[in-house]
């Protein structure tokens, strides 16, 4: 029931170890959140194969601290523990030497430390997921250990993945693909955007996945990126003939994401600026897949798609559109939307088992708005790209 | 578009400038976390109606920081400014006197806060969602500022709803309602976990709502909470005649959540030991309902409950079952799960215009697990349980 075998895990576990060392760190501990949200679960889930789904609720003190999260000790010396506040663990059990149930998981992990390095150098990965308040509590009950942002090593040990992570993300990039094509297939005049988010994230759900989150806009909304309230989607918009609909979506299969859009124009053919809006995100993207081989350095993939947008008739008609992300060109992908990023000044150079999105959103008020992405994996002979959604519906 | 007129908006915000002048402070920082994640938006929310659905990203200096995050800067004497890194909103745009895009949140709302209040203490809502480093560098940025935890003034503000908030926990109770009915439904013989969880899933977001999370187990795992990893329910575990299948779920209509509970044996009728458990959690939640009047004590509620459930025919058969949430009965709710706690020595009185989830889960690995839950308002003349799901797939 777990793609991932232990040894995979115990291994990771090493490769941690090994790397804290090198960096003089007496141990790492990653922290996460769990609690049916899906930004935060990578560090503690890519050593102990572990997540939690019960949520956060505000702490009470003497009664709770941080709940909805995890923590994974993993001292360089001494046994790995992992500590979760739910009571009975569905199996597989976490890949942990021991696992502590505790309410309080500030005070816990503190105790755990304490033990097992008492005093020294820590490293925190997962540094986005652990709120001040509990940061400010560890502190202060180990005034004898320093703590360090260390999610630059987690990055480093996450980048590269293994043939068993390389199949998750195939397994994942494929459920995507299915959720994408029959969304799109929903987007008929008449139907809700509501209901065609519906229709992707139940496909997503059924295959035993996560639903992370989408950006759905369309019609007069389409270059906007997503509703301006928590529901997904509008249940009173209603698609007309002619509307662009784009949808960016990601999910995961036990954890491995797939992040991909694409761009529609529904129920009929797209004017001729909205075809060169759908082309220029296209074309511009997929300019770039050819170079995705390992040696190549991502600053020229990130120039070579900022060509392809150049010279495409949106731009030469409209202007050259504003970038999103700071002029990326995509990220890297697995537990996360990770690094590296796709700029133009990046000089990270391609490796085989390295996952990356690649995508492109043009948000042009008076037209409206169109995506593309898909996802490769690095492979020895080239790209493969993972989320070969139906490119009918782009014209 | 939006149930909350603009005048309430600006009502919550006076409230909130009374509240922190009232505490000594000259502002308050609300900060909190979108991307579709749900258990962090509900501080800016509560005063701009804004959600922004853009997902985090790891902060990469230069170029952007704690992206797919908020934040509502409240002066108690200047204006009040809502701070996003999303380009162009959608309509209904953000109650707010002014917006203003960023990629680095941190800076953006450093600079503001020098601007609008030159030195003195500000007060931080929704402090579960600043990450550490954000937290460290908004200090170095602000020497002459001292920030404090002001989360219990925001529970203060938000724990009598108004008219337009409890027509909106209507709205969501009525919907979750449909989803527990339509996943209760697909609960046959043969069912996948996931599709089950697939069929609920796709009615909330078809309303227009966001999914939240759920617990959902069943059969010989049906003791413990959910899954162990990010997948919501698991696609390879098939339901059988005879098991349990309990689901705890939670979602909103518009930001205002719905979080309830039912459990129930699949394709038959229940043993005796089944029928045992179910009615225990059944019975001793709704035995607290009656008590649920402006005036009460939350501890006499819990009392109740406790009784109901020492008394019940499991515990006198079982003994008495572990608590979750320490013992606590339920919780408020509103734009989260929220103070007050449902416990035994909670000495809260209940108001008119509060809203409550009454709830218990049983987990008994030899016998398997239950929950029951349900919504309320507490009106001027007694409770309105808001999730009246169907009670005959109990028994």
């Amino acid at each position: 029931m777990r793609s991932i075998r232990t040894e995979e895990y115990l291994a990771r576990q090493e490769a941690g170890r090994h790397l804290a060392a090198e960096a003089g760190l007496d141990g790492l501990i990653a922290w996460s959140r769990g609690g049916s949200s899906q930004d935060g679960y990578a560090d503690v889930y890519y050593f102990s194969g572990y997540y939690q789904h019960q949520p956060w609720v505000p702490d009470v003190p003497g009664l709770w601290r941080a709940q909805g999260h995890t923590a994974f000790l993993l001292p360089v010396q001494e046994p790995a523990i992992l500590l979760t506040d739910a009571g009975v663990i569905q199996d597989p059990q976490p890949a942990a030497d021991r696992v502590r149930t505790d309410a309080d998981l500030v005070e816990a992990l503190a105790e755990e430390i304490r033990t097992s390095i008492p005093s020294g150098r820590l490293g925190i990965l997962g540094c986005s997921t652990m709120a001040w308040p509990w940061w400010t509590a560890l502190r202060s009950a180990l005034p004898d250990h320093e703590l360090t942002n260390a999610d630059a090593l987690g990055w480093r040990l996450r980048r590269v993945k293994s043939p068993a992570e390389l199949d998750l993300l195939r397994t994942s990039g494929a459920v995507g693909v299915r959720a994408m094509d029959s969304a799109m297939a929903a987007a008929v005049p008449g139907a809700a955007e509501a209901e065609v988010a519906a229709t992707a994230i139940a496909e997503i759900v059924s295959a035993g996945g996560a639903y992370y989150g989408m950006g759905i806009s369309s019609g007069d909304a389409s270059h906007t990126f997503a509703p301006s309230g928590p529901g997904t989607a509008s249940a009173t918009r209603h698609l007309k003939e002619g509307d662009l609909l784009r949808i960016d979506m990601y999910g995961s299969m036990e954890g491995y994401l797939f992040d991909f859009a694409r761009t529609r124009v529904v129920g009929g053919d797209p004017t001729t600026e909205q075809r060169e809006m759908l082309d220029a995100v296209h074309d511009s993207v997929t300019a770039g897949m050819p170079l995705l081989h390992p040696g190549q350095k991502l600053s020229d993939i990130a120039r070579r798609c900022e060509e392809a947008m150049t010279d495409s008739a949106f731009a030469l008609r409209q202007g050259a559109p504003d970038s999103q992300m700071g002029g990326a060109w995509g990220h890297g992908l697995g537990l996360s939307f990770e690094p590296p990023w796709v700029t133009t000044d990046a000089d990270e150079v391609l490796e085989p088992g390295m996952c990356l999105a690649l995508e492109r959103r043009i948000a042009a008020p008076a037209l409206g708005g169109a995506n593309y992405e898909d996802n490769v994996l690095i492979t020895e002979t080239g790209p493969e790209i993972i989320t070969p959604a139906t490119h009918e519906y782009l014209h």
